[in-house]
């Protein structure tokens, strides 16, 4: 591997978003290692990109630390991340209890800030770096269903408006793209056998969004962007 | 006292919008508890008010319990809720820690959802039943010095909303109050001594403002209503 | 009548949130002057007010003029107005023209600026006064039913924060109530026969919200509040 | 020219984003019309891209007709229009007159009206095209300073989301870019001489964004996006 390549972090790496990211990272010549909590899921992907494949479990702070260190003895320094984490059950306030409100935040925000605590204020100091968050809707307002979700995704938002103004003049871009729809995944289309393909989120549309904003130039940095298939309702 | 009396509790009661709460839902008529983390502070009032002092860590979900209970036993069901709970520190993102992060979460969010949980389905069963949530500028935005309460107000504001739309039509009335300013309180005239009354927000209109949600018709509710001194630039 | 009776001009009075919005600010202590396109339909109501019947055609900056001078001719200096003016058809790109669009951006904002450019800095200049103005759910997003009337209320909104952000540190409260819902009125009654009466906004209410507004203390102001059905779905 | 080159009108063409975003549209192999009010502004770029240069008042609905019908007669039905007009004055309520409220809102948003009622039911007819505008800050909020500009910048953004929401699923992309920052462009530079370069709005970038869009596959378009200088405080 050339001693220039930029190292790219992909967290949170299943089937679909995460993939993409990781599958076009490569192809735009970054070095990547992929991080998910089960480490087994990643070794196909990450021998496909010669990538790197850590376990990382965004609900604990300490796995974060050890992914984050086996990433940089292996691969050195993290020039960009992109934090694809957090789920959390969907369900009113009588079907989700605290522990489905708990593991959204931990892994949309509390992780998320445990990441950037590490990583953040270092890029700044070499001047460069990024990192790319994943939303939803459920980033912009809270529903019935997903009374245990929003909460989490409106405080990774937040946190992401904080860090983009803070660290955006010291050349770190920090970004949300706020995927609006289901993402087209084997799960989901196993779970909606009817629904056409138009109508799931394209994952390499979402990671068109990313390399579109790890090569914006400095004079017009993007903070926030929506996407959707062009089908959806809104 | 009257059997007719509604119940009210106000968690979160230091000596500016909490005791403008409590004095005010007096004066309109409810029977009182006032909850906070010390209860020696709330004693004063209290008996002012002829209410009920309950001891509430709102970080801890046994002690959330625990008070609820006691203000059950000694006062029967609760009406209304004013949850003025929140706090976190400012600072950014090198300044503050993960212990500030999630003080911020638990105390705005978390500790509101177990509350949340026991009390609003109750309300809607009797078709009737009062959220009324704390709110600030932080609420909307995260800006650097606010890295670690921003995404818990964020978050709190995202569940208020879940929590509206599904009880609105079940008869609990959840709304946010917005407050953009500091408030008038003993603590922030010590540290600001040269800026005049009028630069404050006042805990009165705060009280104003849940007096008049209480009473709205259920033709018209309010969700969400900001206030902040008329000088405030925003 | 009284010397120290305030004045309030309503503008935009039919049979409903503007009867209603005159009706409580009589019984709040003003003195109302109504006005619409139409003066013969504000006859009855005025007499029943002991208020002034004005003609006044939003969308004609002269019409605005005239209808202002006389009531300052009758009345006297304009304390309060409430901006209840703006309607468009509902339609999408296909079905609605230029005119609707101007009809609303017209009724809606270019109206209220006029009327605002014409009350406004006096107000100021006196240190009180106060303009509420009738926002809508299209004042925050369009929809394509919504294609030529909610750009006039995204528009209205807009100007509205505008002059409250400038006036209301000398005095002047400007505020935007978004009206979420149908409009309990003799004719939405007609066209939704079936709908049961909680469905509807209550004018009441959207009353009840002015005089709250009306009456806020000075470290306190509200800036926008919502209102809207409690069976509401949003 | 190749027959099966696509047509891209730009309006509102100057120095600055209008020039950015022809040049990029002739890069990225499109045919381009240039307008503006002043069409002999415009010769040098049209010569420079091979492209059209037609004469187009935003502000007159006959004159947006015709530079519609003189570019369809020379290049052909109109595949991809960049709607980049919108002025108004700055200044508060006080300095602006109704002149520059009405020029605002006719240029952001009544001549783009009257462009997408001409060309977008075609486009969708046809199940493909796109419609990119440009916003602003002003866009998402009122200040003092922009009384006359931001209601025409807010009107503009509702039309978008009307036109969005409903021409999407037909295969019309229509988008809102918004501009947060002091635009790179001579006149700029000039009134600005000790800004440096980093901290205006670069329209290469801006240029990037629309390109970005107009590939966006369809799983995966975005309404909106942000762009500002790295540095900008916001």
């Amino acid at each position: 591997m050339s001693q220039n390549m930029k190292n790219a972090l992909v967290v949170g790496v299943g089937p679909g978003l995460g993939a993409a990211a990781g599958r076009r990272l490569a192809a735009d010549g970054y070095r990547v290692a992929l991080a998910a909590r089960r480490v087994e899921r990643l070794t196909e992907l990450a021998a496909e990109l010669g990538g790197l494949a850590v376990a990382m479990d965004a609900t604990d702070p300490a796995s974060i630390e050890a992914g984050i260190v086996r990433v940089e003895e292996d691969l050195g320094e993290i020039h960009t991340v992109v934090w694809n984490v957090g789920g959390g059950g969907f369900g009113d306030l009588e079907k989700v209890g605290i522990e489905n409100l708990e593991f959204a935040f931990d892994t949309n925000t509390r992780g998320l800030f445990v990441l950037a605590k590490r990583l953040v204020p270092a890029m700044a100091a070499r001047g460069d770096g990024a990192l790319i968050i994943t939303g939803a809707t459920a980033s912009l307002r809270g529903k019935p269903f997903t009374t245990a979700l929003a909460p989490g995704k409106a405080a990774q938002r937040s946190l992401a408006q904080s860090l983009a103004r803070q660290y955006g003049k010291h050349g770190v871009h920090v970004a949300l793209i706020i995927v609006d729809g289901i993402v087209d995944a084997p799960k989901t289309r196993e779970r909606m056998p009817d629904t056409p393909q138009e109508a799931f989120v394209c994952p390499e549309g979402y990671a068109d969004a990313i390399s579109f904003l790890l090569n914006q130039r400095r004079g017009a940095w993007s903070f926030e962007l929506d996407i959707r298939p062009h089908v959806e309702d809104w």
